[in-house]
C-alpha cells in the first residue's frame, strides 16, 4: 500500500462534505470561513452546516423563530435541572452542558422528531384520522400535542402565525401545517377535551415545512435548548453551591441522605 | 412547616433569574416568550439568556461573528470525530452531540477561557511582558496563540477587522484587543518565530471586549461548536456505518482488534 | 401542608428500596454498609444492588465470569477509542469514562439486551425457528451471533462451559442456554455458513439464566466495559498526548485538518 | 509509505499495553481471556487492567472493600439523582449511567484523588502539620475529612480496621494510614471540633497504601459508584415515571414550571 493509497483509505473512512481543512484553509460546505465571518448569521450557519446550502431570508427567519422558542422551560425540566446540579460538582461548563443535552432523549427531547414523522405520515397518506388512530393505538401520547402544565402554550400562537404568513407568501407549502391543524381538530372534537399543539408540535411544523428530516427536529432542539442549559449552568456556577441535590436540605426526609455525600 | 414555607424553601433552592414559568406564561429574563418569537435573533437570545439584557446591534454582530467562526474544524478534531463515532453506535442525536461537547475540556475547548483570563490579567496589570513571562513559566502553551497546523489561521484577520471597526466606532473599548496585539508582538519579536493569534485568541478578544466572564468563552464555544458537531453526527448517521472505529479496517494492524466488536 | 406532609411527598417522589441513608446510618438493600465491607465481594454487591438479595456462590461465579469476559476488546472499539481521545482533551477521568460509556448504545452495547429478549421469546414460544425467522425479517443482524473479526470468539467456549456446569449442578435451569444453542444450529445448518455465538450471546445466556431482565444485560455490560474504558483512558493519560485525533498525523490527508485545532 | 510503514504508524498512535486483539485471540495485559474467565475475580481484573499484574489475595481484598464501600450514598447525591432523572427521559441505561458518572467531578467525586495527593505529600515531607496548614490556606475543605451529614461515617471504622490488619500482616506499609491518622489528630485537637476521616479519606488510604496513583482514586470511585448509579437508574426505570423533575409537583411553586415540558 502506497502513501497515496493509505491517504485514500483514510479519506474515505472520514469522508465529509461538511468541511475541508488544509493549512491556511477552512472551508465550511465549500465556503471559505473568512467569507462567512461577519456576513452570515448564526441561524444561516446552522442551516448551511446541516444542509449544504444557505436559506432564503424568510426560511431563515422561520428557523430562527423555532430555535428561539425552545431555549428554556424553567429549572425543573430535567435537562436544565441536571445541568445546574452538574455545575455544582466540579466539572467544566462543557461537561455541565453535555450532561443536560444527554437527557434530551426519546421522551424529553424527542417529541419534535416523532411529530415530524407523524406529520410526514399524514402528508404521505392524506388521511389524518386514520394516521392518528394508528399512532394512538401504539401510545397514549401523541407527540406534539397537549401539555400537562400550560392550558395554552404561549409559544404556539406566534409560531403558527409565522408559518401562516410564510404559507401565504409562498415561502413554504403549508402541507405539514395543515396536517397539524387537522390533528388539533380531531383531538378537540372529542367532547370536553382541548388538546392544542404544544412547542414540540409547533416547531415540528416549522422544521417539516422547511424540509428538515425528522431526526434533525431533535438535533435542532438540542441546539436551541443548549442556550438555556448553558444559561442555567452558568447562573448556578455563580450562585456557588457545592454538590447540589434535588431537594432543599430543609425539607429533606432524613432517610434519603444528603445531596452532598 | 406550612405549604407556603415549603414552597419558599423550594423556590430558594431552585432560584433563578433566567426564566419564570407559570401556567400559560413563559418569561425568559423577564420577556414573555411570545414577544421574543419572530422579533429576536438567535444570537441576541444567547446574549439575553446569559446576561439578562439585550445587546446593541453592533455588539450582537460581534458576538455572532465569533460564534460563526468556531463551528467546525474538520472531522479529526476529537469533539467532531467522537460525535461521528458515537452516531454509529445506536444512540440518539442528542447523545452523539453530548458525547462530542463533553470533550471540549481544558485542553480541547478551554483555550478561549484561559485566553480571556490572560487578557484580563494584562488589562489589570498593564504589563503584557511580565504577564506573558509569568504564564510561560507555568506552561509552554500560551492560550490563544500559535497553531500547529495553520501557518496563518484564516479566521484571525476577519475577526480582528471586525473588532477594529467596533473599537473605531466606540462599540467596545479595545483594551483586550490591545493586550492581544501586545502578546503577538512579544511572541513575534523572538528571532525567526511567528506565533500569531489563533481562533481561540481572536474569539477571546471578542468575548472579553463584550464583557463576558472567562468561563463563558468556553460556554460560547460550546454553543458554536455544537453546530459543527451536530452537522457531522448527522452526516455520519446518513452514511450508515455501524460501530465505526477510528482507523479504516483496510490499514488496521491486526493486533488492535476491530472497531466493531 | 405540614412539614410531615411535605416530607411524605418528597419521600414518595424519591422513593427507593436501594438505599437508606440517615445520620450515621448507611443501609444498602437493608444491609448496614459496615456489615458488607470486608465480607461481601464486588460481584455479590452488584447483584445485591440490582436485585435486593445476595446470590448463591455459584450464581455469583457465573455473573463474575460474564463481567470479566467483557471488560475490553481493544482500542478500536468506539467506546474505548472515544474514552482515550477524551482523556487527551483536558477533562477528568470520570468524564473520559462517561464519554466512552455513553456510546454503548443499541448497536455497540445493546446486543446483549436484545439477545436476552430473543432468548426469552424462544423460551416463551418454544419455537426457535419461527422466532429466528421473525427476527431476521426485521434485521439482518441477529443479536449475539456472528462476528466480523473472530472466526471463533475465544470467550464463547469458557463461558458456555461454565453454564453447562451450572446446568448440570442445578444452579440454573438451562432453558436459555438451550435456546441459544438451537439458534446456533439453525444458523450453521445453512450451507457453508458458520455463525457462532459471540460475547454478547454467551453473556446474554448467563444473564438470562440468572434471571436478569433484558435491559440489565446492557447495564451489566456497562459495568464490565467500564473497567476497560478506565484502563485505556488512564494509559492514554500517562502517554501524555494532547487533543488526540483518530488518525496519526503522519498518514493524514491534508484536507481533513489536524486532530488538534 | 508502504503498507507495513502505515501499520507501524497506526500501531504507534494507538499503542497500548492493555489489550492485544487478533482474529481468535483476546489478550488482556498478556493473559489470554479464556484463562481469565472463571478463574479471576472482578476485583482482580480491575487491578490487572489498571496495573498490568495480578494482586496478592490480601491486596485484592483491601481493594474490594474500598470498592464495595463507595457504591451508593442515597438518591440525593447528584450523581444518583441525575441518573434517575435521566432514566425517565427516554435514553438507554448506558446513557443514564454515563450522565451520572459525568458529574463525579473535582467536587463530587474528586476528594479521594485529592486526598491521595495530600497523603502522598505528607509521606514525602514527613510533616503533617505543615502540609495540612498549606492545604487549608488554599481551601477550607480538607479532602477526605469531615462530613456535613454523618457525625461518624459508618464506613470509616471497618475500612480502617482492614488497613490496620493489612499493616500488621505486612500486606501494606502503613505510611499513608499514619498520615491520615495524623491529620485526624490535628483536626480533632482543635477545641470542640470532631472532624473524622470520611469515605473519601478512608478509601484514599487504601488506594494509596496499595500504590495507586492519585487520579485512579477517582477512577476507582467511578467504577464503585457506577454500581449504585446503575441500580438507581434501573429502579427508576421500573417505576415508570416520564420526565421526572427534581421537585414533586405537589410542592412545586408555580413559577418554576413543571419537570415535564
Amino acid at each position: 500500500m502506497t502513501a497515496d493509497r493509505t491517504r485514500d483509505e483514510v479519506a474515505g473512512w472520514w469522508a465529509t462534505a461538511v468541511s475541508r481543512i488544509e493549512p491556511g484553509v477552512i472551508e465550511l460546505r465549500g465556503h471559505p470561513v473568512q467569507d462567512l465571518i461577519g456576513t452570515t448569521g448564526l441561524t444561516d450557519m446552522i442551516w448551511l452546516m446541516l444542509r449544504g446550502d444557505l436559506p432564503a431570508p424568510r426560511e431563515s427567519a422561520l428557523l430562527e423563530a423555532a430555535l428561539v422558542a425552545g431555549v428554556d422551560h424553567g429549572p425543573q425540566a430535567p435537562s436544565i435541572a441536571i445541568a445546574r446540579m452538574a455545575a455544582t460538582c466540579g466539572v467544566g461548563l462543557n461537561n455541565a452542558v453535555a450532561t443536560g443535552v444527554n437527557v434530551l432523549g426519546d421522551v424529553h427531547g424527542g417529541a419534535g422528531e416523532q411529530c415530524v414523522a407523524l406529520l410526514d405520515e399524514i402528508c404521505d397518506t392524506g388521511d389524518a384520522a386514520a394516521t392518528v388512530a394508528r399512532w394512538r393505538a401504539r401510545s397514549p401520547y401523541l407527540p406534539g400535542f397537549g401539555h400537562r402544565f400550560h392550558p395554552v402554550d404561549p409559544r404556539r400562537a406566534p409560531l403558527l402565525a409565522l408559518v401562516d404568513d410564510a404559507v401565504r407568501d409562498g415561502v413554504v407549502a403549508g402541507r405539514h401545517l395543515a396536517a397539524a391543524r387537522a390533528i388539533e381538530e380531531l383531538l378537540n372534537a372529542r367532547a370536553g377535551r382541548h388538546v392544542p399543539m404544544n412547542i414540540d408540535g409547533a416547531t415540528a411544523v416549522i422544521y417539516a415545512e422547511l424540509g428538515f428530516a425528522a431526526p434533525l427536529a431533535r438535533g435542532l432542539f438540542v441546539l436551541s435548548r443548549s442556550v438555556g442549559i448553558l444559561a442555567h449552568a452558568w447562573e448556578e456556577t455563580q450562585q456557588g453551591r457545592r454538590i447540589k441535590g434535588p431537594i432543599p436540605p430543609s425539607i429533606l426526609p432524613a432517610h434519603l441522605g444528603p445531596g452532598a455525600g
